[in-house]
């Protein structure tokens, strides 16, 4: 800006230009492959979007004898990625390799470095060294946008970046993964248990078949990392997350979870001060993110002075993630150039330092596995109260005398390391017969 | 653009400045009050998010002793908020007048004309003249935007110009009124007339005295007339979209509709080629739209590549509009300076002309208040054969001979002229005791 000028740019509106910006594409997979047919296939609408054409001027993948569904003419192939950060005729380097690091770090290194802006779907990438690649894009005087990294078709990144800018976030919850979410809705409805839902998404296509990154909470805690990022003003930390899967969720919860007016889902809830989290926990089912089912994604955004809003969408695909990716391509056309966590690296808050509180007090769900004889509820209680843990509300399924019975309740707010405690002594109960099931009840958005 | 320069701007990443953007607030009730409060109270924040201060230089409201919770010492007070655009102290004029005219209009075009930026939630304004004022901020080379004006809470207007900027849409649909919303809610849930609901409503603060803008749909048709001008390209036409309101939506129809799986919403549905129509409608249970009740808004994209996102949040008050506000006056201090409707004026179609087939096919809810006696049912599909309207499910109440009863259809698609025809006919059957009732069935996202 010039001091006392009064309109920020030299000129304030985009201007068109005739030019191309010239495209290179690292990858050509699902969502590389769309990208690259998106560009070919709607070029005059993303022209007339844009204010300028895109043109794609090389690409790399894995097999040149695929038929992509585009038309190769006037395009380079290389078969090293890593050459495309060095091209003179690569405005825009789209990086859709994955992996944290190898060929896709060493090709978006090597892009901000010879200034050229970057786009990546590259989540675990970001997460872990986002801070020194935004330093890089911010030295370079070019974009590193990742749009397509988080939540799919939803435009997750520019809504808290930009659309809630002025607002102090003070939560954000998400569904970022839609096969953890696919299998959880599989199990509340069918009862099946984890292990053949999974057998069956991994048939479907729906899960991976090493499923690990999924499953275990690693893909959506690395995404939880990028918006906490973002609504934070800190650098990205994925070390700092806690992170727990759905491989222990159990298919009966969710029934009990459901008399009690709750919903069991993967969420990740990020909090100024606090230990982002990835967990299996209850939602209302009144409540917008209890509402989110299948292989859909969604995020919840808190924040003053805007109070609670939603979005909802496909998380991955083809589709919805190059819908991502070419409005990160816009952007970089119209000018419209983020700091890669919205604002300098240097006003950021270290990520490594920030006061990290722990999790909050939150209410809890417990099931125990108990024998059905009179005095249990009396032991149970008397340890709860001892820890200073009071009980909201209680359900005792069937009575069958010296059976296993289940005891499940939800508590008041109270903290996780309270809670373990109690939970430690209670499994130590004779009555008890099996590792009591707890699971924090998440309140993230208003009801409606 | 610089024609070969790889670099859009000459600067990409937005230039940070200790010069304030000096902001002029024109009235200062629920929200223009809530902006002012937050630019004084949030400042820190917001410098650091826009990359410069903001600084308040001169508002003008209807009463000076209100105290509005702000400091207002180094602020000037106007009487007349036109003379705000001539002052020489203010880079962005904040209007929250309201009114499709006078104050508003005179002031908006004035600040325009004097090349100032101009920020409003004024949806009739910009319904009715949105296309001439989007060429003066075009040809004075400044920013009108307007995300206030549309569901509050919800950055919608840039989720659709930026987020999904790649997407060529093919639907926007939304629950745009959250009066409307409340009402229909509260109808649903309580079985309740429409006229005691909104006498309550009107009571509990949630509707107007005079609630004409709201209930008729007018209002949440001034918001669809400016997501299907960004969504299709062309200039806001607000005399294009075919509007019904709630008030004829009677209770029972609410039990009906759930039996056969469906909600009962006013939902503005905005297509390209199509008439924009803003209805009370039914909605698969099973949808997201159908989800959201009481006051939230909500906006469903659909679009290819991206296939359907969903945004839900709060639509009024002080605090998720004030929000919107913020983010546009973010925006402008970044740099991030749009056109009103996403592409220059000269490029849009004209409304006006753009070819109008009128509402698609869809199905349809219909309803009959029949005489319960033998062969009413073959008269009532004997008439519907005969227009070839074919009945995809049926419906009827209890048993009681010679009673009036009520015959509920879904029907499969068809045109609503070719509905209204054969509902015509139908009405003057001898066993029909009441003018039909008959509600589109939207399907406007994916289950989820």
């Amino acid at each position: 800006f010039k001091p006392g000028k009064s309109v920020p740019m030299s000129s304030a509106t985009p201007q068109k230009s005739a030019v191309p910006l010239r495209v290179g594409i690292a990858g050509l997979g699902v969502v590389g492959g769309e990208v690259a047919r998106q560009l070919s296939h709607q070029a005059d609408h993303l022209a007339g979007v844009a204010g300028r054409p895109f043109q794609i001027t090389v690409v790399s993948a894995r097999s040149r004898d695929t038929d992509r569904g585009f038309d190769m003419a006037g395009i380079d192939w290389v078969d090293n990625a890593a050459v495309i950060a060095d091209r003179d005729d690569v405005d825009i380097v789209v990086e859709m390799i994955g992996g944290e690091e190898g060929v896709a770090l060493d090709l978006v290194t090597r892009a901000l470095e010879t200034g050229k802006h970057v786009i990546t779907a590259n989540k675990a990438m970001l997460a872990h060294h986002g801070t020194r690649l935004a330093r890089l894009a911010e030295e370079n005087d070019v974009a590193l946008m990742y749009e397509a990294a988080i939540a799919g078709g939803i435009p997750a990144v520019k809504s808290l970046r930009e659309g809630l800018a002025g607002n102090r976030v003070s939560r954000v919850s998400g569904i970022l993964n839609g096969t953890c979410n696919y299998i959880l809705t599989r199990m509340e409805k069918t009862g099946e248990p984890f292990d053949a839902v999974l057998a069956d998404a991994q048939t479907l296509g729906y899960a991976e078949a090493e499923p690990s990154l999924d499953v275990d909470g690693i893909d959506a805690a690395h995404k939880l990392t990028l918006l906490a990022a973002i609504a934070f003003a800190q650098t990205p930390q994925f070390d700092k997350v806690a992170i727990s899967g759905i491989r222990d969720v159990s298919a009966v919860d969710f029934a009990y979870a459901a008399q009690l007016g709750f919903r069991i889902k993967l969420v990740g809830v990020a909090e100024p001060g606090r230990m982002p989290r990835m967990q299996t926990c209850l939602l209302p089912t009144s409540t917008q993110l209890a509402k989110v089912d299948g292989v859909l994604n969604a995020v919840a955004f808190e924040g003053e002075p805007v109070g609670a809003t939603v979005q909802t969408g496909p998380g991955a695909g083809a589709g919805p993630t190059s819908s991502a990716a070419l409005s990160d391509l816009v952007d970089i056309a119209a000018g419209r150039i983020p700091y890669t966590f919205g604002r300098p690296v240097e006003t950021l808050l270290d990520g490594s330092k920030v006061e990290n509180g722990g999790g909050p007090d939150t209410p809890f769900y417990v099931r125990l596995m108990v024998v059905d004889k009179p005095g249990v509820l009396a032991d149970v209680t008397s340890v709860l109260q001892t820890h200073g843990i009071s009980v909201e509300s209680l359900l005792q399924q069937g009575r069958a005398p010296q059976d296993v019975v289940a005891l499940v309740m939800t508590t008041h707010e109270v903290s996780v390391d309270r809670l373990m405690k109690a939970l430690d002594e209670i499994e130590s109960l004779s009555c008890v017969q099996a590792p009591p099931v707890a699971m924090p009840i998440v309140i993230a958005d208003q009801e409606g």
